[in-house]
């Protein structure tokens, strides 16, 4: 595979960027047609790649790509999941060149999407088409890239149900997560589910006078700096009524299991610029990301944000909420638990609404499979170390979604790093990495 | 006064209109020329009334129009204060009509500065007009009018200390405030003060992904929500230290009179539909805007505010955060403290800064004064009942520092009325009250 990427190289970047270029924001109206541009690239470049079939079929939100290489009924069948759609670019102007026009600094190809998930999904594609034009391809490789995955994936489990037959497979096979470093390669084992909230606290029914008022009527936004507050304690735990009743507490062996990945705090403060980490009592950073569910405020919003000052009491307050989950953790009734919590905590002087937006499901992967073994052997492989198992704090709601409608495990091999810095401005992907992934990918195939 | 007002009632409102029809914002720099605009505007209609001269003048902000009819030296000398600027219009889809396009409905104008405060300083050069022209002013009368009293009057002090000798007069008369109700006119015999400020909360040095980072990094809107909540206790007390060193607690005799301003909880309540109203323990809601201190945050921001969903953990959060202070409390002092106390609670995982707005200190009248007690027969005379003496919630931060530069006292004859939501969308003033207040303005030169 090394010489063939040496080979194509030129044309590899080309195909990618003309994926990352399609600005494919799946969370923003004004975007729905670039999201059926970028679904019938992805139709173009699986065909180009070898592909019997592809094509773009509707949901009821963004449509899926599906695309297959039916080899022989009697080899095992690889289903290769992949997103198209991108998170928003905001703040836009923080990122140093454009999110939509790709640029290669510093051996980086720096655009929304070059990692999550454009970036990743490509090193399928061509792993896929090195083993068609070797004549070495011994699977059967499907492939099911949905356009809904920043947005919680609210179609891709319907068209699943009804596609059983059609996504048939012996594993699912994934890069959207990251390794723990360049020199540490990882597998990750776990992710944790999602539950995100939008909450709205009501005070008067205008905006009004901070003078005329203030002091006499409840401001919504400190209301909701209230309850934002104690919604977590000193010690750092959820104080949301049940939320952990159904956390499985991990075992010592298995808490020193995952305490072997390498982590280094004072890097890792350096990294962020922060002088002290924050987090839950009596755990690691690495488990507080792992093992351990969070709740964080995604964004908040209220009163008068422009420049200068304006006394105003407002009448709203808003904020966007997450909790990610561990496995074992219902998505859907974290959803309601916070919303009866966060109802009952509401004083009487405001009004409280919540609204669900995505959510879903950890999950985690037995490190004994055949797939594991074989993906552990490839990066091996590819490395020289072998790569450590872990737990990654991310979620990708609708593989847990997939691995029960379809009853198929999945494999995540991710090739992303911390310094990637996927959602946020200046997301970025090294082209090592990008290469690195088609190899490891292709070794994959060659023993599982 | 009443027949002047029927005969000249379309050509006074044309007039107005000109006013409002100028988005005057002092806040927002894109306004600039307007606020030129409108200050030139005002040289002519206090021309056209009658003075015998005005003019803009530039000062390091927004200019000051100063324009004056001196009819002898030996009568006394009324200066009017009032300002041209108004506040940003946000949330503007909230408004009925164009906040510049002024409309009336219902017997009252709507317009961003109907009432705050074109409104209510045009019946002051109305009444000025109606005296001069009916051979009747025994008074010499002086006009200051500000473009800045929305952003904290930053430039007018300065000017006013140059042109002392200007400026001298016997009362400085203020139409800025509002009345009780229709029903129950009053003058305010006191304003609070105000310090603004507004704080930035950074933790990590750029966003990050709320599940790869989620549980392991202090998420600042987080800390913020906790640091704001910290701010105000369960009695609603400030915890700032030395926040109340300088309050001066009212005898229970003084609190008896101010509580005799008839004040309905229920109509209150159902006004702002709110089901509690929030404040201080131990002090009635007119106290609560009256007499005592309060903080309330103005704006909030941070993190992902678009539609949908973004799964951020972000680097910052920001806060506007305002507090009404009483008189003997010193604005500066009061900054200085916030700003100390506020980065003495800040945890050693974020950064905080604090960067002062405007403010400006509270003050009292005293209600024996001849010019008190002239506004009082004027308003008895117009209303049928005397007026009540009441304690503004507001600040005019400028007019404690006349008083102090120029050694007159204040005094505010203000017929705004709650319903005219300033500040807020749809903004109004009532006809009835524009055409009263020119009423008793000509009244109150009569008696005083």
């Amino acid at each position: 595979m090394k010489q063939y990427i040496e080979t194509n190289k030129e044309r590899f970047l080309e195909e990618l960027f003309s994926l990352l270029r399609i600005p494919s924001v799946s969370s923003l109206e004004q975007h729905k047609p670039d999201m059926k541009r970028c679904a019938e690239r992805l139709v173009e470049l699986l065909m180009e790649a070898g592909a019997d079939e592809a094509a773009v079929y509707p949901t009821t939100g963004h449509p899926v790509v599906f695309g297959q290489k039916l080899v022989d009924p009697s080899l095992p069948t690889v289903l290769v999941y992949g997103h198209y759609d991108v998170q928003p670019v905001d703040p836009i102007e923080l990122w140093h060149s454009d999110p939509f026009e790709p640029e290669i600094r510093d051996g980086a190809i720096y655009a929304r999407g070059a990692n999550d998930d454009k970036g990743q999904l490509f090193m399928h594609i061509k792993a896929f088409e090195f083993m068609v034009r070797q004549g070495t391809l011994k699977h059967n490789v499907k492939f099911i890239l949905e356009g809904e995955e920043e947005i919680g994936s609210p179609s891709l489990a319907a068209w699943a149900k009804e596609n059983k037959e059609r996504l048939a497979a012996d594993i699912i096979l994934v890069s959207d997560t990251t390794m723990i470093s360049e020199s540490v390669p990882s597998i990750n084992c776990g992710m944790r589910g999602l539950s995100y909230v939008e909450v709205k606290v009501t005070g008067p029914n205008k905006d009004l006078h901070s003078g005329h008022y203030g002091g006499a009527v409840a401001n919504p936004i400190n209301v909701l700096c209230n309850m934002i507050s104690s919604l977590i304690d000193k010690d750092g735990h959820i104080t949301v009524k049940g939320f952990y009743d159904d956390v499985v507490e991990l075992s010592a062996e298995d808490r020193a299991k995952l305490s072997r990945a390498p982590f280094d705090l004072e890097e890792y403060k350096e990294f962020l610029d922060i002088k002290e980490v924050k987090g839950e009592a009596g755990y690691t950073s690495l488990e507080r990301t792992g093992i351990r569910p969070c709740l964080d405020v995604n964004g908040i919003w209220g009163g008068y944000i422009g420049e200068g000052a304006k006394t105003v009491l407002p009448s709203v307050a808003h904020a966007k909420i997450s909790m990610r989950l561990v496995p074992n953790q219902d998505s859907e009734t974290i959803t309601r638990l916070f919303e009866e919590h966060f109802k009952a905590i509401a004083p009487d002087y405001v009004k409280v609404e919540v609204t669900p937006h995505h959510g879903g499901n950890g999950f985690l992967i037995p490190i004994s499979s055949p797939a594991y073994k074989a993906a552990e052997k490839a990066m091996t492989e590819v490395y020289g170390i072998e790569p450590v198992p872990s737990r990654g704090g991310g979620s990708i709601p609708i593989l847990a979604d997939l691995q029960r409608i379809l009853e198929i495990d999945p494999l995540l091999m991710g090739f992303g790093l911390e310094r990637d810095t996927i959602h946020s401005p200046n997301e970025s992907y090294l082209l090592k990495q990008l290469f690195a992934g088609m190899e490891a990918i292709a070794l994959f195939y060659r023993y599982y």
